[in-house]
């Protein structure tokens, strides 16, 4: 947005192209038959497992397709992990943590790459358990890390996490 | 899936085309910096409102090219919403909630477009507020309620939510 | 837009799918050495006048995703005509007059389908020419006619053009 | 297009990267019914007027996909401005002046990223008032200006226009 | 084409919309290198044929976007099959079947759907394996059926292969 | 993949940016009939072989949309070449030979890019013949040659060609 409020796509005509790194990541819960669901298919080829991870990178290219004043970056990697499902302490299902991880030498950041990486990695583990279980739940999508701006580096503090 | 494991386009020629009907909702937390820039902001153009709502509607279109196993659905309608920010009780800011309505006549449901638009609206959100706070968190996208499908219409039971 | 000024795809889920067809077109002015290239390049291979008609018709199907709420349409056909072009009577170069024509079965119409293509065929006859012409100019685009909506047929009077 | 009249994509790899900007410019008639819409949304929300701007920027970035030959251009800038209405003198509506100026660092010009802007904005315009005004009509798509090519600056000459 | 041999989207507009089916097929040659590195990927995670799988489906929705005339198609599914790979009696390697089904209820065929499937995912499968064989070979992509559309069933005839 | 057979947009911010070219070759079996249609569609205006020619160079930039672990490339050149067809000894109909010569300055090569484009370029080619010819054959789609990697130039040898 410039001084009176207009949505532009801010110049960066002026700025560095160095590297630039970021991570963010998204925690999913699920039922326990949404987990089991998960399971069963993964032991078979793992297709599931490879699909979050391909349309996680899919959408890492697509971002300034998607974010209306990104600016388009020619991405170095992408990497989408997907971390052990975990049970909930309190009768609360299953959750899994996924992370997104996006490089490029550039002259602005990567994170919104890497937050739409993980979020739609996250939306398509909703598409393919969606049968067994309508109310998985997205929970705290989130930058974890940056690196290669101008403004330095940033790592989030878990501690400043309210719930 | 099918019963071996490998990704597939379910097939859905069987299937009668009905009036579908889905809600998703995403909520933001955001640093009191974070609101006063989006406060501001608004008061001049509105255009970051405007950015997040056609957003979300643009990905919404989209869907099937994100996710990797969805049918290609032409909408007949879709609806963000954004409601009034509240202040967090234990001072944490602010919170936005966003909302997503979507609908098709199709052989299969809307929810995912729903999910989507409502998940990039947030991550536009994100996008326009980064420089004020890199903190800001997506927290919750989940599916308030579905109609038209052949299970029945489904609606998000808050109680379940267990934070 | 809804009552409160709110960008929204609006609902179309009440109305009936009928036949549509509408006609736009565009005006292209061009300088007597864009003229000369042009018509070189046509007695060679016609792949400049080919080049602009799919552009055309390419844009037509990428309407949704170019015009912010426009609804996802699926055209039965599409086609870009292309008129000899004429000398200007005050010593202004040549006119080069693009039609589209658009149709479909749909609940809504396929005007903004044939602005589209006729638009970006005019684009795609600046970019082939704009070595020999940048002042090359695209003038009046307009609709033509329109057929199938509730509102009824729509005829372009010419008499209401003011220049 | 080659010396045999065949379409290709042009090889540039031994042009120099260097700044480039354009600013192009479209000119949109409407009806005074047309300009009461337009101001009505305005005074609500202003989402009409962001929506035109951010499809411009969006279809800036997307305009090697649109116009078959262009280059890939990764743009460092885009904005797109809308000028004030003003009243026709010979009672002929509205006429509403939209701008695009891109920028990139590359070996290919940007005007074509300013000229498909300048004209989805303007397509934008036609979608949202065409409920009250289908003969709205964009007049005059042109480049005005030019920077950091081979051939050096271009600016458009207003005398040249025959109109 | 029509009669003047001049690029156009056929109109389809008088058509019936039936049930269409179509299946097409590649097959892949590749060194003994490159099946070692296959089967051993294949071992591990099973990302890769996921990836060649995914990759079809997504281009098959993606078909109306790359093939210039076709008609925009909402598939009711798409399935990408992978046979065991086969040793090659005279000392070349081994091969692989691709296999892709498309199916719409549609007034055009879903031909190009399916083969455009097995032709990305046969290029997906020469991107995994490049590093180990540069000379991987794409042989024979056919269509091997048709059903549903006007001019009757078809079905590909191995006996008039002539190689 | 990495060392666990997961699929990742392999890291190349640590290679050189330095001027990558590839050419890629698709082989067409057509029957008399398409043959025939082709040279008249060809002898009038020619739009078909431009047809071919551009679906292919639009390819080539949507390769990385394609083929999912593809980095995103800006090509500097791109050109699709189509041989006179010749007649097949055998009594085997006609062969038409497609070739796709890509370019760029890049960290990653653009042998997929030149595969990508003949490959459609080869579709769009079936696309416009089949209702001659059904049963018209892509036969082997491959590497020609490449240059500017770290590994060396390539460069195919029709020796090895087995059949």
């Amino acid at each position: 947005m410039d001084s009176r409020g207009e949505v532009r796509m801010v110049d960066i005509s002026r700025k560095a192209s160095t590297e630039r790194r970021a991570t963010a990541s998204a925690s999913v819960r699920m039922s326990e038959a949404a987990f089991d669901a998960l399971d069963a298919a993964s032991n078979k080829k793992g297709d599931v497992l490879a699909a979050v991870r391909l349309a996680g990178i899919g959408a890492a290219k697509k971002t300034a397709d998607l974010i209306p004043l990104c600016h388009q970056v020619t991405l170095s990697s992408c990497q989408v992990e997907i971390a052990e499902p975990t049970r909930e302490p309190e009768g609360g299902g299953y959750r899994v943590e996924l992370r997104a991880t996006t490089a490029a030498k550039d002259a602005t950041g990567v994170e919104m790459e890497a937050l739409t990486a993980v979020s739609v990695a996250a939306l398509t583990l909703y598409d393919m358990l969606k049968a067994v279980d309508r109310g998985l739940t997205i929970e705290r999508i989130q930058l974890l890390s940056k690196e290669g701006g101008q403004r330095g580096p940033y790592r989030h503090d878990p501690l400043t996490d309210t719930e």
